[in-house]
């Protein structure tokens, strides 16, 4: 027992890394720099990139007094989606580079994080019910996903290529060989895979030492996660997958005929994490490698960060992929459910937020006084003890004097006294987790644990001890029948899988809300995808090595899985930008659940969801592919955008590499053309403006269907729009009068454009203040 | 400066102890016994209490083998509402005593706290528009509140005994006194005053050193917190009260002909707190003295601890005052938003939660490009500086390398940079507050503070400086100006005191949730009432000592609230149970706003309140008065339902102190006559039944108004209830049947009683569960 634990922490402490909440990087001598050179290279349009990449050198050479001295600082030149460079320097030199002609941003090089809820776990989904846009779209074939995470386990059975057609000819990538890792991995299912790694080294501190086992020096994934998300977005065909007997059946990913491109930047060297260095240069190269769709489930904690705007790596990169014609979909983050926590909230990303699926896996605790309440696992294996005896972890702690045994902390557990015996435990805190209660129990010779909790974060498995998961109600049952019984006792019964009982889909607590703290005018998250209890393929560690797939959670989940639909919706209709296939899956997402009722928040008691929860309702890709009308945006409205927030022309250049020349017009901000409208700060009265183009048969009349948002009156102009030979876009115009005498909420409501065939829902939400 | 910042520093000090979340008592020498004399007790009824304290010493005295060892080890004898002891011994004797005969139950004794939200600054409201009922009661005339807390300032203008009518004739309680309090310090306002200390001096490890200020040794407040509370149930009218000017008016409590007796049993010594053991003996003296109503803001901060059930000081002293007539009123906690945070929830007591009122102190915040931000302050006095220098406090970090400096932590800013500007922070996590950070930025010279928060937890003063709070969507549009900007600057407005403008009420962040983890068969809370910027009395220590008033938020304000109005409902109808006083409440509360929509929770995100967040809904006096119908709950009830929720008959008497004899049938606790109907597991049908009591026109007739919770159906039987001179009590039965197909969440309805003047409304709450 005692080696198979001590295996088991060395694998958590991998994994946790990704987990934490990264320190703030020392701002330490590496800084990242944009300038632009897009007066240049709009001009030439077609420039060497080699050209490019001498002037960073020539840039850093003046700075740095030498060739020499640029070349050891340089960490990487960006040259192909956008230019700009990575390099080492002071503090003193990044104030002295801002000043040189054409440097326009100095971000300092930061770390990011993965978007894994805390569970470290391991399962599996798939039912997406898209065989029609699965048929129509031939599965995703032709496309390219571009995968920027933690790399790939190539061997694993998602990444067959089986059934492939032929590499596209638009591909321009490479296989990059590294570590354990040749250029054989590469096959028509994974056609490419890069890994970058010079931020994250120069970040740390300690010297990476690769025999340790921290990480794999090339694109071959060593924590799980890329594994994961590449396999949702488009796993390829793998017959009788299963989770230790639960959730049987066909596993694949949402385009399992799409081809994949891994990204490798987020590492487990020393704190781990994925740096804005590497983390533009990836998107910089799969933009020249011919990547159509790009799916990035990483993020920065804290909403709020020292440079709290659009000009993050991830916000620059995924707005040259989107002007290039990249779908880039993000996960809105796992710090929900408090307003405001979402992330990745540039307006032409698809920020993702996650919802639970109809599969539940109940398990039976039957009490001595034979009451049967239930719980939630996915530990098959160990759950046939009979009755066994039962306490509560506080009643056999080691230690009075604090309450770590309540939460069953490692340590903190009699062994004497729980040997033998099912512990109860409660967890203490939303960032504890069962699996380190499992192993606390294990070591003190604990049979089985009940995990209480306040907050769901998915079903993980414990491996060593049968281990279920109960909300705190339950766990105040048991525990008030093992204070009362002279001797208690408990059976734990084996988890079923049930599919279609359970209300959902739920809005996962942890997922990331609205408003944007950002722009709040921009609504965010966009849409909702599954992203509890996701099983998808994982690397061939610990014990899930018979296994190959991982139960995981998350908005790292739900976003490949809107990449995926991406790629099907793609692969039909070849022509639409970025924003047209967002429009498409917001104005056609579902705001009811299974059950008819409107979608709610997770957790028992029931509060209805909203646009700031997810966007514009849970994704239905077989409505997504046939919208009607779309909300189409074209890259220089960003920049309108940018500049009506107030940025200045020098920024928005920077960030865009456009010639923007910003005129201050605040109401750009709110007529960017998303499929939906958000006003923060509704005074009297305000006029908005939308255009649809039509997508569906070229001779449409639709109808405006208003439904105002509490205290607000709203008109629509026209209200009818109608499409023919020559008119196949229309503008039309929002107007917005308060009529209430009290302020200060968001009240919501929606605007539906219809035809007899179709239904083109956006989502309003407004606030309203005094003046 | 620095003289008065470091008085501050000491005085946060001493608040600051109640806030923190205590550390589980260290299982001391000192617990409580409670042994059940009640079959004796019973038979003879005006027993003794010398009887019953020798018969504690003897027993004592057998156990510890003298009487001076059991003279020296007893802290109390409890003889009057109930019978027990508490006293110090090892964990071997209280074992062995736990044997003894009449022995039932042995408590280990904890420290409880405070139910103030973590702000701890000063200003006021009155509004409860009980015009009508406040004459009808005469304002409480005769009515004797009890106030369980750390004290009362007496000489506070709110305690001044101006038109009070005599001391009532049942009052059989003391004036008594200690360090800085006499008997003169008593009035016809202030009628009775104890202290109880040994609880807490045993608990604490080091000897308490009077000398140094932690506490005053006597019923006189040192925490402000008493005397707060007291002066919201019953302050007398207070004219021209105001905070620097801010929300100036008349102040008074609920009910301010009403009489206050104090009982201080939380004290600032070491860590602070309040024991079980005083609890349980201000309970049994108050019961004694003939309080008509007690308010107790007082919990346990963790709804899980390892005597999770209804057994806490706070329950059994609760039960036994609700069995003498006087009722309860506890606030539910400052632990929401979450799920199951509600405490206090023995379903004896009215649980109070904590609501917004309709009162804001905006104050702009102008940025050098014309753009005006709104936030709420009540610092009036130096918002005067015109156009200054504004900053972010990460940019004048004085450590790079973590994100102190984010929040504004102490000793985080660097002085040179921070001199003479205003500072914008962010809150990192939801219990730090602005004071602290306001004392960080003047200690480094700043100006003023813009303090943005995720969560509001209510206003506070930062005396000092001028501070701000905005919310993080404010914050980050201020930063992203301070980014943008060449010289950012910023001009900080006076804060003005508006009414009626904002949604309301709504329920605060902070307060407790439902369902009630330990019986999630009662609903709790029951009822709302105002808890957040709450003005009322005050120690007249540091800054506020020109004021005299407070401004604090938290249940431990919405409390007092719920005892006022209960003062003047028993004024009026004197005969009225505990429950029937619960029952008008209940039925008669409001679930629609200011604006005629459903009353929300606090934040910016709009979602409806349910009854676990708010009961019933937000107190309703004036309707109360005339409720129509009550379910009353006789005494023998509970005790019928805690043998329903499976607590042997040995327990229950224990708690009870009666000849109780459990027959376990469940169906007891869905059947105790609450004024709501909880059923946390449904499954297929299940029949509840009620009865209520006429308290309107003696022929009256009521018929049912169904509103079913979604996915069941709800029947009433009868559907007409008559009532005449020879029938006051009806009974009815209501049955659900599960209708829905998927499982899991709860739902909520409503049933109504109605006849031509009355509405009387009772809120379900409904889980379904598979079967």
């Amino acid at each position: 027992m005692d080696t198979k634990l001590n295996f088991f922490v060395v694998l958590t402490l991998v994994s946790i890394q990704f987990l934490s909440t990264f320190p703030k990087a020392a701002i330490s001598n590496v800084s990242i720099y944009l300038h632009t050179t897009s007066e240049i290279k709009l001009e030439k349009e077609n420039e060497d990139p080699t050209v490019t990449k001498m002037f960073h050198y020539k840039m850093l050479s003046d700075l740095l007094g030498s060739k020499e001295a640029a070349k050891s600082s340089m960490l990487y030149s960006y040259k192909h989606g956008f230019s700009g460079f990575a390099a080492r320097l002071t503090d003193s030199q990044a104030k002295e580079i801002e000043a040189f002609p054409g440097v326009v941003q100095v971000i300092p090089n930061q770390v990011h994080k993965f978007h894994t809820t805390r569970s470290w776990d391991f399962m599996g989904l798939n039912d997406h019910s898209t065989t029609n846009l699965l048929t129509k779209s031939n599965m995703g074939e032709g496309i390219i996903i571009g995968v920027i995470d933690s790399g790939v386990w190539p061997e694993s059975e998602s990444f067959n290529d089986r059934g492939m057609n032929p590499i596209p000819p638009h591909w321009k990538g490479i296989c990059q060989e590294g570590q354990l890792f040749n250029s054989s991995n590469c096959n028509k299912k994974l056609i490419g895979a890069r890994w970058f790694v010079k931020g994250i080294l120069d970040q740390s501190q300690t010297p990476i030492n690769i025999s340790n086992g921290e990480d794999i020096l090339s694109a071959r994934d060593s924590s799980g996660h890329g594994t994961h998300t590449a396999s949702i977005a488009a796993g390829n065909f793998v017959v009788n997958a299963n989770y230790e007997g639960l959730a049987a059946g066909l596993a694949r990913g949402g385009a399992p005929r799409a081809h994949l491109a891994v990204y490798k930047v987020c590492w487990s060297f020393g704190h781990g994490g994925c740096t804005d260095a590497d983390l533009l240069k990836a998107f910089d190269k799969a933009i020249q490698d011919g990547v159509d769709i790009l799916s990035v489930s990483i993020g920065i904690s804290i909403p709020l960060f020292s440079y709290a705007d659009q000009r993050n790596s991830i916000a620059i990169g995924s707005f040259h992929a989107t002007a290039k014609g990249i779908t880039v979909a993000c996960s809105a983050g796992n710090d929900g459910p408090t307003a405001m926590t979402v992330e990745n909230t540039a307006p032409w990303i698809i920020t993702v937020a996650a919802t639970t699926i109809d599969r539940a896996f109940p398990t039976a605790i039957t009490l001595g006084n034979n009451l049967t309440l239930w719980g939630q696992s996915v530990d098959t294996r160990m759950h046939n003890h009979g009755f066994t005896g039962i306490t509560f972890s506080d009643r056999i702690a080691l230690n009075d004097s604090d309450d770590s045994a309540l939460g069953c902390k490692r340590g903190s557990l009699n062994a004497t006294l729980a040997a033998g015996q099912i512990i109860l435990c409660f967890s203490q805190s939303s960032t504890q987790n069962i699996f380190s209660a499992a192993i606390s129990v294990a070591e003190a010779g604990g049979v089985g644990l009940i995990f209480a909790q306040y907050r769901s974060d998915g079903l993980e498995s414990c491996h060593y001890i049968p281990c279920i998961k109960v909300d705190y109600e339950v766990g105040t049952q048991i525990l008030s029948y093992i204070r009362k019984a002279r001797s208690p006792i408990a059976k734990l019964g084996i988890p079923k899988t049930i599919i279609g009982k359970w209300v959902s889909p739920k809005v996962a607590d942890f997922s990331g809300r609205g408003p944007s703290s950002i722009s709040p005018t921009v609504l965010k998250p966009d849409i909702a995808a599954p992203g509890v209890d996701i099983i998808a393929a994982y690397i061939p560690f610990g014990a899930e090595k018979s296994s190959g797939f991982a139960l995981l959670s998350g908005t790292s989940m739900s976003c490949p899985h809107i990449a995926g639909i991406t790629a099907l919706i793609k692969s039909v209709h070849k022509n639409w930008s970025p924003a047209a296939i967002r429009s498409a899956l917001v104005t056609t997402a579902s705001q009811k659940g299974t059950d008819g009722s409107n979608i709610a928040e997770e957790g028992s008691t029931r509060k209805v969801a909203d646009p700031f929860d997810m966007g514009g309702g849970v994704v239905n890709p077989n409505r997504a592919i046939d919208p009607g009308l779309i909300y189409d945006i074209e890259t220089n409205d960003y920049v309108k955008f940018l500049c009506g927030t107030g940025f200045s022309s020098k920024s928005v250049r920077g960030l865009t590499q456009t010639k923007a020349n910003c005129t201050k017009n605040r109401l750009n901000e709110l007529n960017l053309n998303l499929p939906s409208i958000t006003i923060p700060y509704l005074k009297r009265k305000v006029t908005v403006s939308r255009k649809v183009t039509n997508v569906g048969p070229v001779e449409s009349m639709y109808k405006a269907v208003v439904e105002a948002p509490q205290g607000v009156n709203m008109k629509v102009e026209p209200q009818i729009l109608r499409f023919n030979k020559t008119t196949q876009i229309v503008p039309f115009k929002v107007t917005f009068f308060t009529t209430g005498k009290v302020y200060g909420d968001y009240r919501f409501g929606r605007l539906i454009w219809r035809d007899p065939k179709h239904t083109v829902t956006i989502p309003i939400s407004m606030r309203v203040i005094f003046v």
